[in-house]
């Protein structure tokens, strides 16, 4: 079998963790598998370089940043091959260039085109292990790039495919993917398995166990995940393309506490308006999510969607800026309220599921201020202080009953 | 005009003074020269990343330990290029694989085998200055190896050749190169200029301001080195093949504390027993300097000879474990001793320097224990309490004469 291991930079973040991961990684191999790691930078590292970099200029080039910030990587790959090395087995530590990872050109956010797995199919036939750094590539010009945050996952998933490994694992602090925040809901419990496009849904919507692009790639190359805990033994959860069909109506319960509700009052009922302002905000890069559009009063309509908080000092500027042209009358913000969404691939086939969480959320008197559903998820906004009493009220009537 | 610079690790240690570097740097090119800049890590960076490599490792291999060390000029050129990007100026950050610079496959002590130039090229006909990482290169195997402590030099020297530069700039944290060490002999003076072959001899004797490697590459393809001080503006020591001929005939007196004298006493005084002993080790790679065989009594002979302190004790273990074949009675060590020279092309041509320095040290009382010399060196072994007596007396004869 040929393995694919991802750690992330908490999981090799010193010495003891750092020989733990050799350690695992050691026992996989000595089962006679090939075994291919993927580690991130240590711990604070890059937030470390983020601020030397700032500390010289505020506003750095993208090219100079991936150069070094790449560095990170570099560093876990070799402490790691030397950890090894004391467990008596041979590896071989790999950057960017040497494997080669071929991305695309665009700094700071990259994506993998092509990956050589020549060197890598070379040293494993030699009996190591090969040690990859996640995060970064090369692009047409010999730079390096990287993949943005989060990017080692992507990583771990594109070598996987490459090398059309057996199995892809992304190591991580908790067990595997949860029906809901233990923190918030108690009774939570590890899933087995999720789909491809749960997983999907639940990362977009604040699950920040997987990156986003790194399960788009697995979906589309069919490589089967397995999220699990670097510091224990525990199963995790695998995803996948298709899941037990005896599996549950809802498969999680997320949260966003990331979010802004945005109303325009007033404005004419007239063909174009809603293009024209979701327009406006698209040129300018803002993510608009749930999106409500009502009567108003004397023949006027509102039209109310949220955004993420961060963006809100701007999207009031845009549209301050197009008053006249977007006719509205009034622009409300409110900057206290919450996303909590079921996600599941079993709700494509059973009708009512809506009912069932918005009977769930009245009988514990929280109050919906729009909804949003898409074939698997149904999301509710509502005020951020109901936040814990929605989700467990939604995670005992789906998960638990 | 075309110019290299060299920047080591105490220049770029902090955010002050790589945006000092940056300036000077800066400065060159807005004269409308095409500037290339060669760094290494900052500060105690290198120290650090072997620590933390012995702390997982206390013998990790050195394919990884140069992976490891790598990433600190890839820091530091990176910083740079942002430094210099807040000054206006367009540059950009190069490592040892987008250069090239083709390495042998030593890791750990690799020699250049061959610099591809385009890329730089490239990047200077873009009026861009280049800033590229010292210390490191690429062997055939694509994997990074490192010249040595001190190979920054060697890089710089390597790029000076390879572009046929107009001139190659070590920076250091002193003004040049001294006749003597200026906190022993405060009225030292930095000397104009000093032929490659003087500046061997001294940095071999311990005057530590250009790797040796570096001035033995600049002699083999007529580099002409500036050494010179990034914290000001003082004019350094050229480094040329010829020096003026009206040059004083000892150009510096130069001190190794890291001596200790080895005496075999009472070999058979038999062919070849020299020769066994400094096979024996030669084989072990330990470097013995002077060397002195005196007859004894009884028709035995004695053997005396200096190593690196550092070397006594394996020293010591080799020749024990040959006494029956070395044919010595006993074996005698001592480490409180110091060599003391006077390095000077004038010397070829001029009788008489040997006779002047033993005629210096006598008037002060220093007594010589052993003397070797060279074509442009005479090396006296005196007592390590003798040390600061000895240079002030011969640089008084020498040089302030």
């Amino acid at each position: 079998m040929l393995i694919v291991k991802k750690f992330g930079g908490s999981s090799v973040a010193d010495k003891e963790r750092i020989l733990n991961v050799a350690e695992r990684c050691v026992e996989e191999y000595k089962k006679g598998n090939d075994v291919v790691v993927v580690l991130s930078a240590m711990g604070k590292t890059t937030d470390h370089l983020i601020d030397m970099a700032h500390d010289i200029n505020p506003n750095p080039s993208k090219r100079e940043m991936d150069m070094l910030l790449a560095t990170g990587e570099q560093t876990s790959v070799a402490l790691m091959s030397m950890a090894m090395a004391t467990l008596g087995v041979p590896s071989v530590s790999l950057n960017a260039f040497q494997v080669a990872m071929h991305t695309s050109s665009s700094y700071g956010n990259a994506r993998f085109k092509r990956i050589d797995s020549d060197r890598i199919r070379h040293e494993l036939d030699n009996k190591k292990i090969v040690i990859v750094t996640g995060f970064q590539g090369v692009n047409k010009y010999d730079d390096i790039t990287t993949l943005g945050r989060g990017g080692s996952d992507t990583t771990a998933v594109a070598l996987a495919a490459a090398l059309h490994a057996d199995a892809c694992e992304i190591y991580t602090d908790v067990e595997g993917v949860y029906t809901a925040d233990p923190r918030v809901v108690p009774n939570a419990k590890k899933m087995k398995e999720i789909t491809y496009d749960e997983m999907l849904e639940l990362a977009t919507l604040g699950a920040k166990v997987l990156h986003n692009r790194s399960v788009e790639m697995a979906k589309k190359y069919g490589v089967q995940l397995v999220v699990r805990s670097s510091l224990n033994r525990a199963e995790g959860t695998v995803v996948k393309e298709d899941v037990d069909v005896e599996s549950m109506l809802v498969s999680g319960v997320a949260v966003d506490k990331n979010a802004a509700r945005v109303a325009l009052i007033g404005l004419k009922d007239e063909p174009g308006i809603a293009f024209k302002v979701f327009d406006l905000l698209g040129k300018k890069n803002i993510n608009v999510d749930v999106i409500l559009q009502s009567i108003g009063r004397d023949g006027t309509k509102d039209i109310s969607f949220t955004v993420a908080r961060d963006d809100v000092a701007e999207v009031e500027k845009i549209l301050e800026a197009n008053r006249t042209r977007l006719t509205f009358e009034k622009l409300e913000t409110d900057t206290t309220v919450a996303k909590v969404s079921v996600v599941g691939a079993g709700m494509q086939s059973n009708a009512g599921v809506a009912g069932m969480m918005f009977e769930a959320l009245y009988n514990v008197g929280v109050n919906i201020r729009m909804i949003a559903t898409s074939e698997i998820r149904i999301t509710v906004l509502i005020d951020e202080a109901d936040v814990d009493t929605a989700t467990k009220a939604v995670h005992d009537k789906f998960i638990e009953d």
